[in-house]
């Protein structure tokens, strides 16, 4: 059982993950066992289990059953296996987690049946073990909003018009949205009152806004070894990020005299992100991110008291205070 | 409101299917209106609607409830939907039903997340009109089945041993799978009490497994008009039906001989169509699909007194005594 060692210091919600990666383990039955043993290594692969772990901690914080927790957590787990593997698909990615992609394995056909496979095997994890009709629907109305909002990014790409709240609203789909329903199903599942779940959702919007704004602005920080290396990515892959939106309000025109060039080369991306520097993006979006981080802590103290506030308190502290 | 006109002849249950595509309709919203315009296109495209025609036949064995029987045939027709849009994607096909498909218009990559986004409106519309969790469940693990046997038939490829068990493995997870939850689901959601649900379950299977089979016996057939294409298409592409399958029992060899070159010509497929009527590959596959047709009707005429089930049986006779 390799769960992420950054979850050493809880070892009940600890064990709680190894029983998430044994039950996703469980559901996988592929008659190729070659395709079989490559998705068991992705549930192996060492990834953080945010998402189940939300799921587990706002559990807790109703009638706790093992078995019904677990297995929502695992159903969350795995619909974010779906996406990724889709995800790959489409970024042409050669590595994930440092292992290389099932599209690079096996071909990106394999690799979309692989995805819709994933998918299945949520539904199926959901539809057993989940407590009402209701909470499904609530499941797949979330999942309809995350592809919309992949189709949505996809839209947005090369837009050097794009604005603010057009960023928001991608990573409200791409992230936040997930983020919100692994809360909101550990609590509702659980038996908690309609109003807590709702905070729980509130609590995941606002840490996965966070969290996501963050990850955007670390690719423009200096502190990362491979200075400037996700940036060039999106850039050159028509991705525009917070800290450059903000900048590009100042001076539009400056931007898009290199961002609308047929080609975008790297001396094209340092000159981008010494104007985003220049205009002073970063710290823009580093406010805003931090709207999104207060109001998140905010809401975890309105929690009722439970063992699990603190840990929540913690990792969120973890989550969002990250180096920039 | 394009109902494909078989249906003409049976008003009701074409006001049914009408009322099936409207819902379709209903639940597809996307923010890039395109893209919500060719998935409506997709809608009435003027597909067969063999499937939520099967549901709602069955759905009138029970108590028969026009919301509920109606939803959960467009969630059967929008997971079918679902398959097709991604087969098009792993087959690299330009048209489907005479239209420009999903992949060709807007590139692979937006038609991945545009298949998700139909897998997800299905469970949606499961979980909104479905009676219980446990036919979430049924539905989950047929669909689960079904992208199990994509995988299947991709892993079958070019494999000159393969054998009839393979190939109706095969199919039943590509056809008859479909098949069989369609007629359950309509069954099972209207009360049919769960032996008679079962019943029409069996139904599908041999519905579907005919059908397959004829429609690959239709390949081989000298009725077609451009005789000969889509058998040279699937065995350029590695698959290979049945009438080839039995045919190669006899003498494999001599198949093995064509079938391993580097490239396989024109010339190459006129000569294996001989060699399968030199060893009366379709007749031996007939003799099976009729196997599968007599059992469907001795299932059908076995139903419960009901005015679907004259209409099942001429629907039957009609798409399983096609010219052959």
């Amino acid at each position: 059982m390799k769960v992420n060692k950054m979850w050493d210091k809880y070892p009940e919600l600890k064990e709680d993950l190894e029983g998430v990666l044994q039950l996703m383990d469980k559901n996988i039955k592929c008659k190729d066992k070659r395709i079989e043993n490559s998705i068991k290594e992705l549930i192996y692969s060492g990834g953080k289990l945010l998402r189940p772990a939300f799921s587990l901690i706002s559990s807790r914080f109703g009638q706790y059953n093992e078995e019904k927790s677990r297995s929502v957590a695992a159903a969350i787990e795995m619909l974010h296996m779906a996406t990724l593997v889709h995800d790959d698909v489409i970024d042409d990615a050669k590595t994930r987690r440092g292992q290389e992609t099932l599209q690079s394995k096996y071909g990106k056909d394999y690799a979309v049946y692989i995805g819709d496979y994933l998918f299945c095997v949520t539904f199926k994890l959901l539809s057993t073990h989940s407590s009402s009709l209701a909470s499904i629907k609530i499941d797949s109305r979330a999942m309809e909003r995350i592809c919309l909002g992949e189709i949505d990014q996809m839209n947005s790409k090369f837009l050097v018009d794009t604005s603010v709240k057009k960023y928001l609203s991608r990573i409200q789909g791409k992230t936040a949205e997930l983020f919100s329903l692994s809360f909101y199903s550990g609590a509702s599942e659980s038996g908690c009152e309609d109003k807590l779940s709702k905070q729980f959702w509130q609590i995941g919007h606002n840490i996965g806004m966070a969290f996501q704004i963050i990850d955007d602005i670390l690719d423009y920080s200096s502190e990362g070894s491979i200075l400037g290396k996700p940036v060039a990515a999106d850039i050159k892959q028509g991705i525009f990020n917070l800290p450059l939106i903000y900048a590009m309000e100042k001076n539009k025109d400056e931007f898009k005299a290199i961002l609308e060039k047929e080609i975008i080369t790297d001396e094209d991306v340092s000159n981008i992100m010494e104007l985003v520097v220049k205009y002073k993006g970063v710290e823009k979006a580093m406010e805003l991110a931090e709207k999104y981080t207060n109001k998140a802590f905010k809401l975890i103290n309105k929690l009722p008291e439970n063992p699990y506030k603190n840990i929540l308190l913690e990792l969120a502290e973890k989550l969002l205070d990250r180096n920039y």
